[in-house]
């Protein structure tokens, strides 16, 4: 195993480094463990051990994530007009600490382990964090986790559960990551900041594809829509379905308030350029890349590379996606995992969805991240102060459970 | 299969039911589908259908619930002084709505659609409710879900996003619990109230036991930890290890707040009373079990048949419990679904617990549900209004990392 830079080729041995020494550019893993699957450990990622970067199996800190369900969504099919295919939801809700940040951050802090880290650093929109502080905690390892001060309370009140020392800066996430990458190496931490900047964790994300094809009984999908605010979840999809003798395009899915990519992939541009003000509900996605614009451009080279597509949804898509998921097919996202459903009407009006399309939707954050978004939302609460009185609450179940949605 | 009364061994045929017509007794499910695990479905507890209720394959709802993670918990092991044998954690916080009712909820309303029903009714404490909302969104059922009013935030905001309507009721849980009934009665739908009234959905969760024998390697535990409001999923796990050589000693954890269980074990009484006025942030097991206190009999019954013991913890004590799950095992849980860790020192401190024993505890609902509980404690989170002062930011983190928890 080693690391290779993504824009010069340049080799580095199988370290904790964060971006080439010759020319600053990405670096991703290549190579396998070839490791065993270690006894003991809970069902999940790591019965792919073999795939992964870890080579000691004391290393490994696992809270059984990866693995997640794969759900049909028929009431979505049948709510988008003309549809005909088959939309199915990767559930990445269900991870340990709610979102597919574990998948990454699992196989990041076990390498992290092995090449002798003390302690753990992570900038973050909120999920990361959380799976950070999660998977210290689990390994007994320090954390410091860094998050704009308008991050959702759910994910705050969550990270600080867990133990991690929490920094809340102003100002938009980009900030947020340049103090990482400071206090990293300041502290003689690990760098798990779930951008670009640590192969070892972009390459935890691999998995997804393989579970995949395999929940599809070996069909690989036509397309697969990602939430994506810098792009490793890109990555890690692309890697997965590399091989395959007709990989899925990729659909990377931002937020119209925040939407670099689509923005560089509409204008036809080489390269992505950071975003000023992010204002999106869509706070997992809400990326402007200041500071690591390559990011953002080699995901837009991997959405061209597969045939794919970029778009931006609005916040009131994104709403009324999360209605859709959670009403129609009993999912309770946050709104950046809602994203890829928000983002389908656009992509069939276009016709960028051949009849007959398996489509595949990563729902990436659960809705317990970020309930606010859901309280604002019309609701059938009612209180019964007289509850005794059985005529009067079953007149009210009935108008309730007749109103028009 | 047939339903068969627990107290007068009357039997009925699979119908829904809700107690014995002869004696006013509690439902048991007798005998197995024996159905093939249909295709389509994710994994989780379907995988075991055949021993399931469930004869008809279409009536299926699943959201991938079951088959959830054991993890070794080496620091709570080391924090317990004198303790010789091994702690695990299943984590039912992994189940799609977070908490262990999605197992009886996806046995109870599956068997109620191949019955018929139009709709479902729940009276909640707030997991079942969240359960049922989305199960019953993932059906495209009515549902009616019936809380106290001071149920948690983030129960109440799950249920309501799954287009639930949502009934607050004044007082206690045993107050939504009679109004259930009847608007299950009124409405023609299926009462899916996680105490022993649904006997379909009691049979759901007995898939635990076999989970956690499978994951220990075949091993039978010789105590397994439940959190208890009346009860049933001491049924479950009792029915779950049934056969076996030597089935685990079952503890019921309860809040001294509200103990009907506890109290009447510790009296040696041979029936349990209600209890008077709840008052624990144990909201899950807040139970006060009156009108149908038999329900807390046939747990305290399981209880003594097991060799095992009832026992009840403090608010005080479920706050630390919290706090060591989520700093020492990474697992964010709510405060019901701490309990047993909260009862771990009460048990080695009597002697209950031989050396050399392996002790499951079952860790029922997720800290989401409840982030309040968390708010409150101390924590490490600081504002750093000048992110770009590094030096300063770098004291900030080692004091804060330095500090005595």
């Amino acid at each position: 195993m080693k690391l290779r830079c993504l824009d010069c080729a340049h080799t580095f041995p199988p370290t904790l480094r964060y971006a080439c020494a010759a020319c600053g550019g990405i670096l991703e893993v290549v190579g396998e463990s070839g490791l065993e699957p270690p006894p003991g450990l809970p069902a999940g990622m790591w019965r792919h051990a073999a795939r992964l970067g870890v080579t000691d199996p004391a290393a490994i800190v696992s809270l059984g994530e990866g693995e997640t369900p794969l759900l049909r969504a028929p009431r979505i099919e049948r709510a988008l007009p003309d549809f005909e295919g088959e939309i199915w939801l990767k559930d990445e809700t269900r991870n340990p600490s709610g979102s597919f940040k574990d998948r990454a951050i699992s196989a990041g802090i076990s390498k992290a382990i092995e090449l002798g880290a003390r302690g753990v650093v992570c900038a973050s929109s909120g999920n990361a964090g959380a799976s950070v502080a999660a998977y210290a905690a689990r390994a007994g390892m320090g954390a410091i986790i860094i998050v704009p001060a308008h991050t959702p309370d759910g994910k705050v009140t969550q990270i600080a559960a867990h133990g991690a020392v929490l920094l809340k800066v102003p100002g938009h996430y980009s900030r947020s990551y340049d103090l990482a990458a400071a206090l990293a190496e300041r502290h003689g931490y690990a760098n798990l900041t779930t951008t670009f900047i640590n192969p070892w964790a972009v390459d935890g994300l691999k998995l997804v594809g393989p579970e995949i094809r395999a929940q599809l009984g070996g069909r690989v999908p036509d397309m697969v829509l990602i939430p994506t605010g810098s792009g490793p979840l890109v990555e890690g999809v692309a890697r997965g379905f590399a091989g395959a003798a007709r990989p899925p395009r990729l659909v990377a899915v931002q937020a119209e308030g925040c939407a670099p990519i689509v923005r560089a992939f509409e204008e036809g541009a080489e390269a992505v350029t950071a975003w000023g003000m992010p204002d999106t509900i869509a706070s997992g996605i809400s990326d402007p890349l200041i500071g690591y614009e390559r990011d953002g451009t080699r995901t837009l080279r991997l959405v061209r590379r597969s045939g794919g597509t970029a778009v931006a949804v609005s916040d009131d898509a994104l709403r009324a996606a999360m209605r859709l998921l959670a009403r129609g097919e009993g999912l309770y996202a946050e709104p950046t995992g809602a994203s890829p459903i928000a983002a389908l009407p656009r992509l069939l009006a276009e016709g960028l969805v051949p009849r007959g399309a398996v489509v595949v939707c990563l729902i990436t954050g659960h809705g317990f991240k970020d309930g606010r978004a859901y309280q604002e939302m019309p609701a059938r609460i009612h209180a019964v102060p007289a509850p005794d009185d059985l005529a009067a609450v079953a007149r009210l179940c009935d108008a309730a459970l007749a109103e028009k949605e």
